[in-house]
């Protein structure tokens, strides 16, 4: 998680300014406050997030493999709850867990997420050459960027609710990088809205599960859109090879 | 069902010819063959198919509603077995199904679909008006697209066997219009590659499912492409609009 500087777009009115991320954590730690630039047009990066793309997400974290045995192992210092949630669900100490595991493990460190939500991240995070597989490295990258989501998740849940409203989203993507059209927010919005006319809020799951598609897709157009206009030509078979991956991923 | 005469392409590289499909059926009737000029390149879409995008597919059908007790019906001369199958699990006579209720109606008249194919079928015949409920009109809808689906899944099952194979289903694609490249296809069919070296089959839900994203993205991707060139130039906030909803869809 090392190259968080600034997003630098060749036309700033595609990439409203904000407050530069601390290098050392990829999300920032910063209370936020809206952003001053926040623009609803084709900007929708407001920091650098290059390296963090859905491809490159499982190779953020340190976590090592193999030792004296053969079992893949968690590295020193690694944060022992994470350990203990792993090996809890591991039960055939194989040193790899399938989703329905996985989806156990992180219950007991964060919260109850669907399949629906694992699949995404289990998608996000595997590893190229093994990808059925989730072992220590993925598992502990799975742990540390849903810990960087909670955080950011109680930050701008400003009441304590447990819950956040689509302009605390809107917020919330914003200080994560991602300047989110009105468009687009309210397609993330409206499947949460139930049309009884209720405030649409999202607990701990959905906010995850609209902040690594956001991330994902954002990520992924970016790649194509090298001087930051705002908008890339993509080729059919291109088109279909971004997105496809995300369609196929829930079961 | 009107508009599926030749897809005339201003580059022909890139939309390779095929047979014209009769105009009645917009999937074609006739037995097919191996499409002669078959382009794994750019080329995607090998027929018109004008007005059937996902917006469009419930305009299709000419299901009434409402009778003079304000119950929705079903026309004249609607299938019987139709009618049955939506009387039978909208078991509050309201006139509206729910996803699950559409699964059961469906698995009476052709296959049990995941609720992630019942997701989707949902999303692209939804009334735009009443996106939540499924009334005689949106049903009749679906009925009648999974009964042409079947048909193209029977056509191309050439030893009958209750699945078709990678092969199979680029030419059943091909067939109904959608000439996909290799990269696309070999992404649809990772999802069910299970890494057992095993020949890769799709069940009828499956193939509907890959049918339904194939036609739904790539219908989504021709609005864009209006001069036929194989690429469309997208803004960030439209290729999120395009994609988002296929993602959100799926609980």
């Amino acid at each position: 998680m090392s190259s968080f500087g600034r997003y630098n777009s060749q036309s700033q009115s595609y990439a409203p300014s904000a407050p530069a991320l601390p290098e050392e954590h990829p999300y920032g730690t910063t209370t936020s406050s809206t952003p001053s630039n926040y623009n609803h047009g084709s900007g929708y990066t407001t920091t650098s997030t290059s390296g963090h793309g859905p491809s490159s997400y499982n190779h953020g974290s340190g976590y090592g493999q193999g030792s004296s045995y053969g079992y893949p192992t968690f590295p020193p210092g690694t944060d022992p709850d994470l350990i203990r949630s792993f090996q809890i669900v591991d039960k055939d100490r194989s040193g790899f867990i399938d989703e329905n595991e996985l989806q156990q493990a992180l219950s007991s460190g964060f919260h109850w997420f669907s399949l629906r939500t694992i699949g995404l991240l289990t998608f996000l995070f595997k590893n190229p050459n093994d990808p059925s597989r989730i072992g220590p490295k993925e598992f502990g990258a799975i742990w540390s960027c849903l810990g960087r989501w909670r955080e950011i998740f109680e930050r701008y849940d400003r009441d304590k609710s447990g819950k956040i409203d689509p302009m605390e989203l809107r917020d919330a993507l914003y200080g994560t990088g991602y300047a989110v059209p009105a468009s687009v927010l309210q397609l993330l919005i409206s499947k949460h809205d139930d049309g009884s006319g209720r405030r649409v809020e999202l607990g701990f799951d959905s906010f995850v599960e609209c902040g690594m598609i956001v991330k994902g897709l954002t990520d992924k157009f970016k790649e194509k859109d090298r001087h930051s206009t705002g908008s890339a030509t993509l080729s059919y078979d291109t088109f279909m090879t971004m997105v496809l991956p995300f369609l196929l991923t829930y079961d």
